[in-house]
């Protein structure tokens, strides 16, 4: 189905994630920062082990067209995209965890505490975690500091108890449940889980530009479409998809007798609103004419991926 | 050795202890702030277990007390001391858990992990140190941008890779390698895991108050002495105190054949340099006159305490 993707945007997804890539091998090097006393190893090494080398860097990737979109481009978005990632990746290792999902395989590779041990995993996420901030907030993100306090904050939000940090609790909690969760709980533990940074992701693009509210706000409803697409897609997937493609376990939600949305909905009727959810994301950036078609077909991509 | 410290010093720590616990209990309500979806009744159980009822408050006290030494009291400090506080025990409870130090008992009760289960712990730990960029990044804590990214920035740097975090790392990597620490790497560690958040404390008063950078360094001299001489007096502790006083286990280091400047230094040579670094710490403070008598006392209060 990938075909449907253009060569363009696959060109543009692989140069965001070559930049992405360098910028964190970079920012997870092993020179101190101002303020920082000393760079353990062994850390430092877990840390560049749950972020680097994989993963199509979709976050940044938004992050960095969003901020495209108002004219905005270099390392200001750039870093707020490995921030991002940052986060994503400690929360990927904090999930693997024999504590959490206990997942032993990630990408492909062996998950972190695997590769380390589950003391190192756990400082690498909180290492991570932090890092995200102290990226965010250091003035080579951007020179104005109400944006590096207002990207801080919204990070915070999305990543935090009321969004992605919540979302696993949740779900956490509905595998020990008695009974099966509703479809307005999945779609909050989803919006939470891993709705939450989808939408961070555009908003950084706008908070980056100074957008106008009102292109902020079509940018934001576009993510949250794209988000709930993401996690519908995700749910298909896991229904549909096999390990080798994925690099992670396939099957594990029915395996689990864990509800989904295709658990709930059926196979079909989960298409249906994952392709109307992409209908909607494209409707949120008609007022940015053709300058928004990479961020379309985003959505699309995001719908129609095989991993 | 607690009836060297004044009566106005105890009542002041007291009322900060009570204005920090009313603060915390309200950031960790059930409300949800704008951008927040939700928040699972759980996980914020347990961020409000591992966080409320308990502690001296002492990096918050160091906060409130540093900002009033120029004038600048209210919600800011407050808040910069509440978000302080949560990543220390953030901290608390991940260094807990049974992959690190795997201990039942804090502040003389069930450790968080105890008292919910593994994952529900890590959680917590994320969502609080999560939370704690959020308040720094609120205009609630500052009306100028500059400020809360420079708090962030700050905070940051102290609780990461190069700080406590990596500060913790070294700590495991200490009990399971083949040689004991020598001295100097014995003050890295303490100067990361614990004298940084300490530093940060202080640091954070001068920011909130955009004090004059002569009078920030100054104060920034007195919280790295103070840094210091509060593990020294950790070491002290945990070779004489006894567990019911603590509230965990004393005598652990020794336990475990953990290298300490107890064992390094001896009993008495430890004293002597807790009692120097003191020294240093007030010696710092001259600048600021009869004002900064209470942080002078904070200096002796942290050597001296029993627990």
């Amino acid at each position: 189905m990938n075909a449907v993707i253009g060569a363009d945007f696959s060109q543009r997804l692989e140069e965001a994630a070559a930049a992405v890539e360098s910028t964190l091998d970079q920012l997870l090097g092993a020179t101190t920062l101002e303020g920082e006393i000393a760079r353990p190893q062994r850390l430092l090494a877990a840390m560049r082990y749950a972020t680097l080398g994989g993963g199509k860097r979709l976050r940044p990737f938004l992050v960095i067209e969003s901020a495209r979109l108002f004219g905005v481009t270099g390392a200001g978005p750039l870093r707020a995209g490995c921030a991002l990632e940052m986060v994503h990746c400690y929360s990927l290792a904090h999930d693997d965890l024999p504590a959490m999902d206990d997942d032993d395989l990630r990408r492909g590779r062996p998950t972190t505490h695997k590769a380390f041990d589950e003391a190192t995993a756990i400082l690498a996420g909180d290492g991570l975690l932090t890092y995200a901030f102290d990226v965010l907030a250091d003035p080579a993100t951007h020179a104005d500091p109400r944006v590096r306090a207002e990207l801080t904050l919204k990070l915070a939000r999305a990543a935090g108890l009321g969004g992605m940090v919540g979302g696993q609790a949740l779900d956490l909690a509905a595998e020990t449940a008695q009974t099966a969760l509703d479809q307005p709980e999945i779609l909050t533990l989803q919006a939470m889980k891993t709705g939450a940074l989808l939408r961070f992701a555009v908003d950084a693009g706008a908070i980056l530009a100074q957008a106008h509210p009102e292109q902020a706000r079509a940018l934001s409803r576009y993510g949250a479409a794209l988000g709930a697409a993401f996690q519908v897609a995700d749910d298909i997937l896991d229904a549909e998809g096999d390990t080798a493609a994925l690099g992670k376990r396939a099957g594990k939600d029915a395996e689990r007798g864990k509800a989904t949305l295709v658990s709930l909905l059926g196979l079909e009727s989960a298409k249906a609103r994952r392709d109307a959810l992409v209908d909607e994301a494209v409707s949120a950036l008609a007022g940015f004419g053709a300058a928004a078609a990479t961020l379309a077909e985003a959505a699309r991509f995001v719908a129609r991926r095989n991993s």
